[in-house]
């Protein structure tokens, strides 16, 4: 496929400025030996076997074994997946740019799609109401968790197999349930073995935040009816053109790479990813899991703030024009939103003030609030990236996916931490396994509670 | 009503530490009588009729109209909400924490309730997918704007309008409508008066984000079934109980007012919102728009980040733990969660390790992960604050809602800012007008156009 990916300008992020804060382009060119070095880290084909690196090759992978499951979950009326952070987070970040807006309401009066569910948290009332909505008997149940020991995730699955079975009886539960989980290795594979169930594989090189072009997301997205294949070339695409672009200033890779990193080191310690269309919400969740567990640690990392035009423009806009210059704001607009809406004539005489709408696209106001607000940042001196994507389907949903990834890992070569581990999760992991009594972690839970005790050290009742 | 509003503990907001970033208690006490003169300030009989103050009084107003208007909503199959901002945010907020999780899906099934449907941004989308799941003949349109002249609501208005009068035909679509603006002057006013539709008053001295305990967000709440009146009790006794504690280590507005201002002034320039119940998700978005943009003005404000516990254990926590230490947190814990679900005791052999988990209540589950949370990040010397709220009904999130609202406005006066006015969104509302056509905004149509040069001056189509 050939047409644009993208366009990036990023004139107003780099700012000759006597303040120091500004950014000049032959800074960003001083890094460009060392951007060329992570581009060289991240393809080499000696890493590629290694943990973290697995997701570069998501986008060669067979589709097939997805494909087939996907025919298969589209056969009920409802699909259930059950997965935390990476295994839930991808999920609603194509679902919500590539579905119908109102995707469950339309199918359930229509029929003719599976409704989609995703349990991610362990909150009694949200995993009861959503039982309440399905009929165990036309509902999938999707389970992923690559160690399959995620306690999140597997309380839920605990609650949720339990009560298919009790529904259905044991065998024709297990006709309702796919595995996504490790090829070799944990509980949920075993599990799986063990009951000949369905699964499919998560690669064990594949990171969670990184796996959504995996089974874990691919899977109940082409139930959905999404052209996964589609979602996979423009990923494919991406990964392609950015592999012939060798020089800074060809490569938005590396531009962006490079300016989050500067911009970081001048005490920005935010970057806020603001798309205008509402289609793109659930993007800025996804990329705040990769951006903030990839790069947060060794006491680096930006901290991502997600927004969304013109939404934001009441909310929080007059902090990033007002407050402090502490931002890097990127601004995605996109070209064809797949809509028109004409706004109508204003007939009212009360309304004759708004007479300058009437006649005009919906859409085309959205544009007009992208540039307003990237321009007025820019007037203000802020920094601002300007992303333009020429459609949001799934192809260049694809290329943004990946383009992000490879952005992220590119920053984190250039921070000098592991884009790809997650050390400072562990710590909350052992004091929950220790409240819950869990055996051998007894000083875990006992640390907890003592650290538990300075906090209510001073303590009000209102 | 008696009964605990919420119980606060900030042992770890304040840190004995000798690296300069530590708060001291005696720090937090020296800023007591500022901040006895801001609730002065903001509790003066003088002021209350002032711009921006008027929020104080609407736990004591009539809340007659808005219960009628509530019960005529209550007639239609759905309800659309057309608003944004402030007369958006706190209706979502409402509806995420007392409503159920699938609200619409189970008005479709049960018609027993209407459907609600909130149309905030510019985009036909999402404008036309909604239009496209109602029935015009069993929908009323409510449309929230204090001068009637806030383009996205108008454009959506004007949009939702015509083809409700296309329908209906212009007299029986009149009979769908309420309009809810300022009680004396705008175009939304002038509109209904000449029309004689139905609307109910938005105070002049309301700004948008304080406007929830208003007609903007308890008409459509009424119609759903929320208990308004306890909403608004909650939010009274709150103010009430705040008026009688003039010490500050009693007041624990002061505490969480007065540990915001000092740990900004330390260099965190973050305070993240970690609510641990899916129910309080969009109140995180409806505090960051009270926050940020009462705040974020003259250079100052914190930056408001929106987390979910424990969601967001497998999102923002690696950062918050091993990133810079420039966050304040905030966790809310809930007591009563509303729901049990008894996690079943695990019999498959290749499940056991999750031993440990069966017969535990999945709620005990989700609080063992707050308190392991937040004495991780107390344990790594970050500083948390810890608010207990006995559980999520109308009254405590009137008097969670009230709270903040007062911690916010004391916030603004202790940074010296004012915290009624968002003077930094003017400017991008010009340049939108401008690039719009709309006569009189030729020069900011050209501004906005000379600023988007420099932002393409760097540029790269991929």
């Amino acid at each position: 496929m050939t047409g644009k990916l993208l366009e990036l300008s990023y004139g107003a992020a780099l700012q000759e400025r006597s303040d120091g804060v500004g950014v000049a382009w032959a800074e960003l060119e001083a890094a460009e030996p060392s951007l060329r070095d992570a581009d060289v880290w991240l393809r080499s084909k000696a890493n590629r076997k290694k943990e973290g690196f697995g997701w570069i090759d998501l986008p060669h992978a067979d589709l097939e074994a997805i494909l087939e499951a996907g025919e298969w979950l589209a056969s009920f009326d409802a699909v259930i997946q059950i997965g935390i952070g990476g295994s839930a987070l991808g999920n609603r970040m194509v679902a919500g740019a590539l579905l119908h807006p109102c995707h469950n309401e339309l199918a359930l009066a229509e029929r003719k799609t599976p409704r989609f569910y995703v349990v991610e948290n362990v909150d009694p009332r949200s995993t009861k109401a959503l039982w309440q909505m399905i009929d165990p008997a036309r509902t999938a149940v999707v389970v992923v968790s690559k160690s399959g020991s995620t306690a999140e995730t597997m309380t839920n699955f605990l609650w949720i197999w339990e009560a298919m079975k009790r529904s259905l009886g044991e065998e024709a539960a297990m006709k309702h349930l796919l595995v996504v989980t490790d090829p070799e290795k944990g509980l949920l594979r075993a599990f799986a073995e063990s009951r000949r169930c369905r699964s499919l594989p998560l690669p064990s090189t594949v990171g969670g935040r990184y796996s959504v072009l995996s089974a874990a997301g691919l899977a109940a997205s082409a139930a959905l009816g999404v052209d996964v294949a589609a979602l996979q070339e423009g990923a494919r695409e991406m990964d392609d053109r950015l592999a012939l672009r060798s020089r800074l200033a060809d490569n938005p890779a590396w531009i962006v790479a490079g300016l989050h990193w500067i911009h970081g080191c001048r005490g920005r310690n935010m970057t806020v990813l603001m798309p205008y269309v509402d289609g793109l919400k659930d993007f800025t969740e996804w990329f705040a899991q990769l951006w903030g567990e990839s790069l947060g640690k060794e006491g680096q990392g930006t901290t991502p703030v997600r927004a969304l035009g013109a939404v934001d423009q009441h909310s929080q806009v007059q902090l990033y024009t007002e407050g402090p210059d502490d931002k890097l704001f990127t601004i995605i607009n996109v070209d064809d939103l797949g809509e028109t809406a004409l706004i109508p004539p204003v007939s009212d005489l009360e309304l004759e003030p708004l007479a300058y709408l009437g006649g005009q696209e919906m859409g085309a106001m959205l544009h007009a609030e992208a540039r307003a607000t990237a321009s007025t940042l820019a007037s203000l001196g802020r920094p601002v990236l300007w992303l333009d994507l020429p459609g949001l389907d799934a192809f260049h949903l694809g290329g943004l996916i990946y383009f992000y990834e490879y952005v992220t890992a590119l920053t984190g070569r250039l921070l000098g931490i592991n884009p790809f581990d997650q050390p400072g999760v562990e710590q909350g992991k052992r004091f929950t396994c220790g409240l819950m009594g869990r055996k051998g972690f007894e000083a875990d839970g006992k640390a907890s509670k003592e650290a538990f005790v300075r906090i209510e050290g001073r303590h009000l009742s209102f």
